[in-house]
């Protein structure tokens, strides 16, 4: 197996091996393997990821499968096992004289969505369509990854203009906001001058590019599980505690909590497992769903109100039930420094419409690097990248308008290589 | 290995490795074999059971996994290879010169719910729970199978009294309805004078038989699935449509079906997945249901609710409903001569209390096997022998007074010695 | 006006001007008025009712707005001034000589159903149907009513052959079940040795006569308020508290509770009523409510998953709840010997057919009275009159074969009359 | 009866008897007959709205019990006969000399809502809580009337400084939005060159005042009724159809519709009203709600959601659904010119902060007036005056800081006063 340097090629063999959450095991080594043949040193795993407190892990035995089917499909066993316990991320760094520390994050991770194979379906049609049945990549990140490896191509060559530290991150488990965070803690971000993220496509149109994403929003992510008791369905129905029926019971009420007049939210329960057998009443549900608004303040209420929902729905049945907090999302803001650079290199080098702001409609778990090299004094930004899209980010039949991969490609180098 | 002769003991051993329905591959290769040494001439599998329109079959997968497990727990390889697909039903019959043909049908498998470990449960205390976790003998039918197959030993003792022909029908999944109606279809119900079925527990305590069992129900077994659309839950769920949200509405509406003056009704959602990831709307959710009712008109007008109820909620969501019919399972009276027959032999062994008619609570599809005796001029019956109970039927803690196996053993032979 | 002597135009009569709970003001007086001349000592109101925590009464305005009505419609003043304050009850007695005292119970009161105007419907067809709108006799209490008047007539006729004493009871407010409890506290049961009450239709077909009703369930009447917290639904509707919300998810979760294995049950919600105004946030609701079932345990379960429902809704929106019984009713049973004496009075009169047991359907709390009876040491009994009816009972279209009073008279003088 | 001419006074009075829309009796004719005594030439009634369309008008009976209540409280019969059916819109106009014609819009109406007699509630502890149980000046229309009187006073003096024609409309029935189009349609704003609404309050804090409102809703409100069938709930429950469950299932589904990414959505059933008796099945339900949406697009998403969220209750029960259109309400933006012309009148008056824009949280129908004047070539503006209130809008403890008045009076009359 060859993997291409052309950046629409290297997104559609992307495509065609798509890695959920800490799973990204072809994808990373594929990553760190390209890294380090053009000159980057090479950091992964445990290295540049402290794991405390990271929730959602996939199982060992999970893990294993996708390493397998990673090697299967190109891995090289040397990173593999530099990458153990769903650790990774992959950095690579390169040093040029003075100057300050710049890096850049591009996420890796797919969903667990079935992809199309509809013949209207572009990657169907053009045979990059998903390999790995029940997941596809369904956000872009093919893209990002592409583009990442390809900026990190042009800039590894001598006449490339900067000086500096140079730092890509590869970053896992973007869905669901759990990958940016260790890698916060091991400490790579604290040394960072000037930071930027980026994301593709969210119904921004090709050929036009955003100096800042808003609308971040706060979010937590919950996994609830209500547990009742058995009972024999006919015989004696009146002996169960049904926690089918409260889990049933609490979800229009979760999706009915209050509109609020002072913060935009969003609610979804995106996965309920309920029972075991037709003719039992159901000893057990499992809910995973998340909570997000665009002010602290908003989010406090939605918690506040989901948790009542849950409670009373469990009530009702006369079951128990546990909220577990899955994951957290935080907001943040671009800083006036990287919007003008960036303003700078799209009009150094693209004809591409400058916006001055445009909504990131979901999240991105950047945020907890932007807020950390805030902290420490640098800078940090997040933009997008406007391309045509054939269906809303996370459906079946997302595509996007490959043209972005370029121009993404030659701003994101004139970022990097223009004077302080 | 070697499966004991004790009905106590064999109920235990059989309770230590429970086999969900048509799976049954170890509990129905001892059977066989029993009865081969009990010099029954057996048959298996295929001879009597015509699999046409059955439902809800395991797959290959799970079927190979159990044969596997059969094996490493005790089978005999010359039986599985003779039960493919599933087809886990034995039948052993014995002739004796001239008369009726008499069967008694025991049923052999086990549910998906996991056993308490619990040191009040006496299984765990007794060092007989489950080896599978997940799955549980919690109805009893490790109880019938023992009991079996002390009939069939006690009546293939020379001293045994009786003539004609005797046959032994050895059921997989009753639980679900789907075991019977195969066995029905090969023909091994055409030729039979009389039929006995049985159950143990039922909340008739111990010391108390009922010469026949009271308010089996109509009832139907649907699988629904309804299909919406994907969308970002953050970024554009207006473009959604939620069929984990369509499920959720239709179970309360569900259960929520009017109580009928004119029948007695059972409903319930025993199973609903729905969903793929946190932060999807989710494009499709699975229910498994239940409707019983006590008269087939009742049954009608409850089928009717549930379908308007299903639609209903997949048209507020602007999903896709469909309804699959997974099983449904027809009511059944003991003939007369059945329980006179029952009657007597109870009297001729036991001091036990008779009891004239008692609820069976939840259904069994020997009621399909006593449908085709009595069309065919044979008389059949269904009988309950009593036993305490520790939790309802389908609990976790359920476990029942084991004096019950030796007076129904008693009672059961009795029955066929009897002079006609 | 006059009003008619025989059965069947009084009922017609009676059914012009249906009168609800605690408001029959012009049918007691003119019930009071026709007892008065036939020569009966008449009591009613006060005498024969004690109010203390009689739950439900009318407002006095509605009061004096019937009381208004019935003069208007030919109801006697000095009748109406002796019923003060919904105490609509009239009792009736005459001795002759030596002998048991016998008890006839007779209910009066409509429904606030609205009768139907179609051509269909006798009543309409027959112009008398009801003039007062939204109320309407769909439960055959005319019937009733006219049937005792007619009973009471004939056995004051000096060729009635019975000695003792003959009380006939015209109780308000059946529906309900508060009609019956404070008769019973004001002692007019006390010293009773045979009491017998009775309802037409109940499905039985015309022509039938059931000795007993079975059925009667153990019932509880709720009243139930959300309280919560009003607030401007557009400009910030996470500041309201939804009370009309808790309501609504409290309703379907009311009628899916659990089917009872050893328990027939019954759940309406028949009334609901929320919020003040489209724009704001709805801080208040009210439910009208009843639970029935056929044993007390089973009404006890029921009242315990109500109210963990109720509490349960509130919960999931922060508002309070509160609840009220309103009512309850009790299960009763007939005396063989009751039993046994309708049975020569059905075939000393009449070619009906004779059903042991049929069953009541609703409820009837003629229950209290006929316990009181037996408490001291009377004995009493139920008995249902077939008629063929139209639509259900409380249905606008309900009507019923007139048939049924010359019957359901000929029998209960009979029943009178037969020598002890 | 003397009505005050200080603002706060008049406020204070206003606030003691609140009508509501459509039966500003009182108001309404205190209103006219101070503009008459102020110079004003003023019309009433049918003279400046056509009501055809106009929906939501109360009975008959309320409007005559309304003028009833108004008279006892001091209203003049002359201007009641000049206000037939709901009609009390009063108009008053001055000209002087030439100029533009200018016209200020407020509001009369009060709300269906209890007023708070907490000792903390500043209007009972000033005595001037509404003597009008149930109704209540909740949303601060009293203040804005009160505005208006002061500032058609101020302005009529010799000494203002304004030439043209100046026209005050006080308007009936804000709240529902249904006031504001028959005053459009009678014409009243054909000729107008500049027009301000305003509202006080909002949020926006005491000392403040934004140059106009944004966040104007389109809206949808709808009457619901669901029709079902009435059945005995005990007897035969299975006969009905439960249009009051339809009603409550249909609720939470509602206010469950979707989060719109590109819209801003209000979703509230404020009203709910279902069945006739407690053991009876309901055969109807009354839902009033209403629809709201930043953008005409996400508007039609959501009305398309209910629509398919009352169809699906109803399908589920089997019952009729029938949705009726009640109102409906735009957006509208401000005029620079009039922002601008606001401004300089804010700087010339007050040491008021001035605001860009704010929200306006609820909506206002006087976008109808906006949209008119600004069809027909005048300017159109909504300003918000800051006021601290002591609970949110519509809340039954609402207050407003009454300093707000003074200050709104100075801003609106300099804002007639400023040279063109």
């Amino acid at each position: 197996m060859t993997f291409p340097h052309d950046v629409t090629a290297m997104r559609r063999d992307l495509h065609s091996f798509p890695e959920t959450a800490f799973l990204e095991y072809r994808t990373a080594s594929l990553v760190a393997q390209r890294l380090t043949e053009l000159g980057y040193s090479v950091r992964v795993g445990p290295e540049i990821m402290s794991m405390n407190d990271v929730r959602g892990l996939p199982t060992e035995e999970d893990i294993q499968a996708a390493q397998k089917d990673a090697l299967a499909n190109g891995a090289d066993p040397f990173w593999l096992k530099r990458m153990p316990g769903g650790q990774t991320a992959v950095c690579g760094e390169i040093r040029r004289g003075e100057g300050p520390v710049v890096a850049l994050r591009f996420d890796m991770d797919a969903l667990p969505v079935h992809e199309s194979s509809s013949s209207h379906h572009s990657p169907a049609l053009g045979n990059f369509r998903s390999r790995h049945e029940g997941r596809m990549h369904a956000c872009g990140h093919d893209g990002h990854t592409a583009i990442g490896l390809a900026v990190a191509e042009k800039l590894s060559r001598p006449e490339a203009e900067w000086k500096g530290t140079l730092r890509f991150i590869f970053q896992p488990a973007e869905e669901g906001g759990r990958g940016a965070q260790p890698i916060v803690s091991s400490g790579l971000l604290d040394d960072v001058d000037r930071f930027l993220a980026t994301h593709l496509g969210c119904q921004l149109p090709s050929g036009q590019i955003a100096l800042t994403a808003d609308g971040f929003l706060w979010a937590e992510k919950w996994n609830v599980t209500f547990t009742g008791k058995a009972a024999h369905a006919a015989m004696c129905p009146e002996e169960g505690r049904n926690a089918l029926l409260a889990a049933a019971i609490a979800v229009p009420g979760l999706y009915a909590l209050p509109r609020d007049g002072q913060s935009d939210t969003r609610i979804n329960v995106g996965l309920l497992q309920a029972g075991r057998a037709r003719n039992v009443i159901a000893d057990q549900a499992y809910l995973e769903l998340e909570l997000r608004a665009s002010t602290r303040e908003g989010l406090s209420r939605l918690t506040d109100g989901a948790t009542r929902t849950l409670q009373g729905a469990a009530l009702t049945q006369g079951v128990e039930v546990k909220i577990d907090i899955y994951g957290t999302a935080i907001s943040a803001q671009s800083d006036p420094e990287i919007m003008e650079r960036l303003r700078d290199a799209i009009l150094g080098t693209e004809s591409a419409a400058v916006i001055q702001s445009w909504p990131i409609g979901g999240g991105d778990d950047a945020t907890f690097m932007m807020q950390r090299v805030q902290e420490r004094g640098g800078k940090a930004g997040y933009c997008l990248f406007g391309a045509d899209i054939t269906a809303p980010h996370h459906a079946s039949l997302f595509d996007f308008d490959e043209t972005v991969l370029h121009r993404a490609v030659s701003v994101l180098s004139k970022f990097v290589e223009l004077p302080a």
